[in-house]
């Protein structure tokens, strides 16, 4: 997932008597045991998935990992499963109908980040288990907490339910991508698949399992994530003219225009003189300001991560403008960015060397809040750039997706609470990651659905080696693979609980 | 060289009959004989030299080559030969005292440029002898033309004359230098040496041997070349606690400053708008115009070099501002640039790479035209980004020297003229390389002496692959070594005859 793991760090700790309690999961006690039982099969099943990696920027088990990934539906009792294609990989769409009032929407990933065998300790591709100080029995491999064992978790809670004789409180929509990891550069066009859309309009929501819990055992809930958009701006003789085709010799720079010189100019253009504020043109124009309960909510969060520590996890001095803390952790927050990944050009060795470049490259990204678009982000650069002249400037999105927000009222979020709630888990709200992830698929127009994510137990190194998540905790307050996959079971139940409540 | 080889092809072919006849080099038949006597010896001489490189980005075979430089010139007849211990490599000095009335100085470098063998046909360092299409027999190695193998052929001039019982006509005063392919860093030290400075002082001028014969047989007169200063901007961690010390996840660019845009903002005050035109405070000061001579130079060398090859050969279909080909040409030679080399941070591969780069790095380039010099345009940049704030911004000046220029009356280009005048070849004269080398040290102040470049013969592949020298040439109207060595030996006549006219 493209940064959601990292980032922000806001929490707000509430006290655990807030909501009132949901009810009980029926015959739980039941469905604990069936869980115990079936553990070393999930377990295994979870070693298997690992051993298939589907990487999309290497066109690695694309059709295969997608095949596998619908036998994994249908294995957990989802009544139909098929593979739709794109232009790029193929996701899978899955539905399992309960015969219940109920219909919730799940967000599976079944690619993972490209790994070095080299940098890893256990083998990438043998889920291996292996002990963790300070964390207990760890599955160690590519995909084990980015995503595939918190997904093999929650197929295991549907089938544990199932195994106990009973029908699951919710029906189920299930979508499945194999292009997370790139940026999810064709999911767009699964959810406009009419079969696929009208399923999950009918849902009170779409959540992806994920495994969040902190190492005191606290729990939290994110209300939304920053958009991203990636592009990169090349400016050579592929471009124009007027450059070199290759790198010649830095004499001829005065008869002949240099590209990286006029991606300086480009580049200028878009933040102002600070280095930070986007001066794209409109770009603020439906930038919507924090809410008093937002800013509520990041001030509670301030309070519980010192302001020291977050400076020294990011090696930095100083926030933009030296700001005071609470100021730049809305800034955070609210504020848009236009942000420069990489510079190249010409000769990057040591010391210099006499060349003109006969090419120049910026990677940027943009993060993007409510209410803009990945359409409008791209559309206003593109005007901003025509305006200026610079044709010769060549943009290229290679990929991204706009915000996405749920409200703190709806059926996902009021069961997550409930549901922290009744377990006594601590748990923080956050008004918005300042990472992001494609919620907005399902939480834009034209679904408007709440988008969440949801998940107890740990895990760690998603796009680094040595990638581990929980099996057996070694901390009581933390979950293992039993307590996350009961976590599921019991959420089916409190969010089949909310909606009847909200439909009341 | 810093692209000494590369760059203008402006030449003047002149009549050769405008100079009066120089005159003939006494016993020139029994020198000629002693040249192919000892021709297996030269080249045995030039192959060993090529197989100890000093290389000084290296250090590789630094005091080494220095010792084997000082004992080349002992063997030349020098009476003395000295190391000059410099902060970087050491440099030799040697004199050649004849009892004559003028004095010539040599320069020399002594080291090359590094080298990949496995992208060459023969062993770079073994000296081979190739036959090569369309030129005739040839030595291949690194450093063959740039710059031992002319080197060499000075050498075994001055060797042949003494063996035919005739002192020179020419006292000689050598420096060498073993970090020319680094910019000649500590070069000005050597000069600095009151031994040395003074030896210099008393010379009518300073050359390095060169080949540069043309294909067709004809030879070019240069009167000077721009200066070049590398230089390093950097910003990052390292420069402020405003940015991070390493790369971090881009989210933070929403409240953490990112080096790449402080790097943008800096660099993009160094140029106007138009992307070329410097735009550093007071940068034009000390610039002065072209003559009318060196513009009627530059015209006639552009209607020898047809527009279309010259666009073909560097890949551009236009020049800057779309000019008119004379007009390239005159800024070619007149305008002092600033150039960027090259550009580097954060993330670089593929796409994008959702990162804020804790560093970002331009690599620039001044080239300076007379009366400009290294310390006004590095204080100059200096005070323009202090002036704008830029105390974030390092500044690296990694090496470099100003422009020189030698009148077209001085002994040194007189000699030339007499001698080619006097063979029948034809020859060009170039007012200006946009290239680079450190005549400066020379031709400014305190010595403020000419200096110039002089050779027949040819070669190729400086700084490249499968580098040579011409030993025999298959075309009559190109010199090869024997012929080359003779050149030298004739120069140095006509040196001390063009001296006494000017002191009659």
């Amino acid at each position: 997932m493209v940064g959601r793991l990292v980032g922000l760090s806001v929490a707000a700790l509430l006290a655990s008597t807030a909501v009132p309690l949901a009810a009980e999961t029926p015959d739980r006690e039941q469905i604990v045991s069936i869980v115990k039982e079936q553990r070393d099969a999930t377990i295994e099943d979870l070693r298997e998935w690992i051993a298939l990696p589907t990487i999309a920027a290497e066109k690695l088990n694309t059709p295969a990992g997608a095949e596998y990934m619908k036998q994994l539906a249908l294995d957990a009792g989802f009544q139909q499963a098929k593979i739709i294609p794109t232009d790029g990989v193929p996701a899978v769409f899955a539905t399992l109908d309960a015969g219940a009032e109920t219909t919730l929407g799940l967000y599976f990933m079944y690619d993972v980040k490209q790994f070095d065998p080299s940098e890893w300790d256990a083998p990438p591709l043998e889920g291996r288990l292996v002990e963790r100080e300070g964390e207990g029995l760890t599955i160690v491999g590519r995909g084990a907490v980015n995503q595939k064992g918190p997904e093999m978790a929650l197929l295991a809670a549907i089938k544990a339910i199932q195994a106990s004789g009973k029908k699951l409180p919710v029906n189920l929509v299930l979508v499945a991508e194999g292009e997370e990891e790139v940026a999810s550069t064709h999911f767009d066009q699964v959810v406009a698949v009419p079969e696929v859309r009208d399923a999950l309009a009918k849902t009170v929501g779409v959540f992806i399992p994920s495994a969040a819990q902190s190492k005191d055992g606290s729990a939290n809930i994110t209300l939304g994530a920053k958009g991203a958009v990636e592009f990169q701006l090349v400016v050579g003789g592929e471009t124009s003219d007027k450059y070199p085709k290759t790198d010649i010799h830095s004499s001829n720079h005065a008869r002949i225009e240099n590209p990286a010189w006029r991606l300086v100019k480009a580049l200028d253009t878009l933040v102002a003189d600070d280095g930070h504020t986007p001066a794209i043109d409109g770009w603020f124009e439906n930038v919507r300001p924090l809410t008093e309960r937002q800013k509520e909510l990041i001030a509670e969060g301030a309070a519980l991560n010192p302001e020291e520590e977050a400076k020294a996890l990011l090696g930095v001095g100083r926030w933009i403008d030296d700001e005071p803390y609470v100021t730049s952790l809305e800034r955070f927050l609210s504020q848009p960015t236009v942000n420069i990944q990489g510079l190249i050009a010409g000769y990057t060795g040591p010391g210099g060397k006499t060349v003109l470049p006969g090419r120049a490259e910026a990677k940027l990204e943009f993060r993007l809040v409510p209410a803009m678009t990945k359409d409008e982000a791209v559309s206003k650069l593109k005007a901003h750039l025509a305006k200026r002249g610079f044709d010769d400037v060549q943009v290229t999105v290679s990929g991204g997706y706009g915000p996405n927000e749920t409200d703190e009222d709806s059926v996902l979020i009021r069961a997550q609470k409930a549901l922290f709630d009744e377990k006594g888990i601590p748990y923080s709200i956050r008004p918005r990651n300042a990472g992001s992830w494609p919620g907005v698929i399902f939480n834009g127009p034209p679904l408007n659905l709440p988008a969440s994510q949801f998940g107890l137990s740990r895990g760690g190194g998603a796009h680094a080696p040595n990638e581990w998540f929980l099996i057996e905790s070694s901390d009581p307050k933390v979950n293992g693979l039993d307590e996350a996959i009961m976590a599921y079971v019991d959420y089916l139940y409190v969010v089949a609980e909310e909606a009847a409540e909200v439909s009341d």
